[in-house]
């Protein structure tokens, strides 16, 4: 699933670039996008991230449209990855790519969940 | 009270400067210092902020230190106000000022309330 | 003018509040779809901020949509003021609201200059 | 190197956990520390990060103070490796890890440029 990329002034630092610890936010935005837009789930995520990783391939200025493509890569008894590619809206250049794993959690046991089947159906289609 | 302030890169824009919304972050960095090491509150504030005033009086580059001030300046029966001022540490130049008004908050019936005797006492040392 | 309000995850505190510094970054946001999007400038603005209020009205929580409404509300020789008021999308019960107070800036000479003329007409039709 | 982490209110997450986002920012805090104070370097950096990777080990709730260790773990020709490792003041237990890929930066020519030798024998000593 593509979405557009909303990205803020303060995204920006010094050097006109997206701040590097931003990307996350990036991903955390299609992750949102993905749940409870598409998903029909909570904005308050009932799942936690266990692992993340952004591969900064080019430069994205100020002033560049950016979208975002997260995707469904893997899925386990109890975690799920997504993987991202962020690119120029203008001509496609990819700018990021990486991923994130999500953890499936019970927040009351406190503890790792498996991924209920309803879930696991919808994550096939991202 | 006056505290250094530890700015991040993240907290400059692209033309160098700290972003204009990070003062008020600057501000609840004071709260913090003040509420939860001073007066020996709770790092989850039990009080809410009602209004914010800054005021931008001149430019602090990346790589400038910076310090803070916050003084208790009214305090009324359920709010109280504290005023800030940011300097330069070398040579004392005032970067920004403004004021945030405090309403002690009860969380759980979801209201204000009055401003128990005890921090009314260790506001009048701020 | 009105836009809807791209909110992130990041944006809320441990009480699931908007953080109150974020109202700032929603207000730039505003400013930036004004600027960009309405008066075709630069998305790395001429001005500068002299002075910001937030009046914060009523919680905005995780999973409420918002939309901020930005009209000009004073034009001087060399500033501006931008008024500003967030509500909910449904109901539009007020969130929060207040001012900003912009300086137009030479950049190389380092100082404030007077609004261009076609600044000034388009200022006047936001 | 070790240093103490100063984190914000604006850290922390509906959850109460610091948001996963903002590690990249810690990791930003710490090649900051290493960079300007301990290699008299520039606070605006002269590289680039490449990749960036983060494993959420613990949760790290408000009012838990934190610190986190950097070290150069890998040394290439225009680019280096840190890790680092985040951990609770109080009992050491693990919070956080990762690495950063930075590459050495000429941003006048933009591209890549070998490490100098005084920046080589400075990442040594983290």
């Amino acid at each position: 699933m593509r979405f557009r990329l909303e990205t803020r002034y303060a995204d920006y630092d010094t050097k006109g670039h997206v701040n590097n610890a931003v990307y996350l936010t990036f991903f955390e935005m299609a992750r949102h996008r993905v749940w409870v837009e598409r998903m029909n789930g909570d904005a308050d995520f009932p799942f936690i991230i266990a692992e993340a990783t952004v591969r900064y391939v080019s430069e994205a200025m100020i002033g560049q449209a950016l979208d975002i493509e997260i995707t469904t890569s893997e899925v386990r008894a109890k975690a799920w990855v997504w993987s991202y590619v962020i690119r120029m809206v203008d001509g496609g250049r990819v700018v990021a790519e990486g991923r994130t794993v999500q953890v499936m959690f019970d927040y009351k046991a406190h503890r790792a969940m498996p991924i209920p089947d309803g879930v696991r159906a919808q994550l096939a289609g991202v």
